[in-house]
């Protein structure tokens, strides 16, 4: 069995802190080779019946982008309409997406049609599909943060709409639109945290039965 | 900014090629204090808006254990029904679950009614909850193997029926029950595979908009 030593544990207990949902960008682009490296993290994926039903579309054309962005500005302000008082002013002046810097932007469907896997595991959970598509991303996005790209989940989206406005097959759905880039800043605390919207539990409570 | 070594890259990348759906594990107790290092990776994990949505509960009891194991048995059933011929024997003849064995078994749900994060990012997409816990859990799954440990997660179960069977909050919604202890091997392709069930694809398509 290939073994890991305490100092790789620790370091990779480092990655997990220092992993930031980022949402502020340089504009430098971002090698391809370096981009194809943190990409080969979907390759190693778990996924429900080896289905692999994660499809990914860089979104690149001026139209694409400018369709995501309007889209994440609309749910945006509908969004804020949820709050009121201080926490709407809180809400207001959060910076929720980095769609107008990042240089790489990529969606993230899962391909509820897919034949791959043969339905196994997914009978009594169909969800499972989705949530493949999900452990994907989440290594995808620490092998990018070991090489210093940032990545930014943006979830305030239509996601129907955003299928049509990029004409995606009808079966996809919707997981994740990702923003990557190089970091305009570097922290070990959550960007949420440190602007006071919510604190983190460091204590994790385990029930048991 | 926290950077991180070729090395350490190569060794995370060993790390997602080892690391395996185990549904093969020796009896062995798995110390405590090993097991809580990776359950620290859950503090360390993205979650919409903070909410940290992830309910854990350790699944311990011979009644609870044997209504998880019932529950996998009956679902199990179920689904090989939905295969013929050469896939059914197939089928049957896959191991799809260590809940026999697994020294520690963990059920884990999503709290859909948390106030915690205030609801920041997922107006248009709730299951942004769900996508939370699945992200934690894959941050677990690392730490887990990074130790030596294997994880499997199964779900061929009735989530309905899992929540009442363990008296489980009503707003808690199952996302993965997880079989972990020390795996009896060890290999760098998915069981699934070996076994014919399902071929993984190593060229990942990317399209464009």
């Amino acid at each position: 069995m290939r073994a890991f030593s305490r100092d790789f544990q620790k370091d990779l207990r480092d990655l997990m802190r220092w992993r930031r949902d980022v949402r502020r960008f340089r504009p430098d682009p971002v090698d391809e080779a370096l981009l194809a490296e943190a990409f080969g993290a979907f390759s190693l994926a778990p996924s429900v019946g080896l289905s692999e039903p994660w499809r990914l579309v860089r979104v690149e054309s001026d139209a694409a982008r400018a369709a995501a962005l309007a889209n994440f500005e609309v749910a945006n302000a509908e969004a804020l309409k949820g709050y009121s008082g201080d926490k709407a002013a809180r809400y207001a002046g959060l910076k929720l997406s980095g769609m107008r810097e990042a240089p790489v932007q990529l969606a993230i469907f899962s391909d509820e049609d897919t034949a791959k896997g043969a339905g196994l595991g997914r009978q009594t959970m169909p969800e499972m599909l989705r949530y493949s598509v999900v452990s994907a991303l989440m290594l995808f996005w620490l092998a990018a943060r070991a090489r210093g790209l940032g990545v930014g989940w943006v979830s305030i989206l239509d996601p129907d709409r955003l299928v049509r406005d990029l004409d995606i097959p009808q079966d996809w759905r919707l997981v994740a639109y990702l923003c990557i880039g190089w970091p305009q800043d570097s922290a070990d605390r959550p960007e949420l945290e440190r602007l006071g919207w919510e604190d983190r539990n460091d204590d994790l409570e385990i029930f048991t039965r």
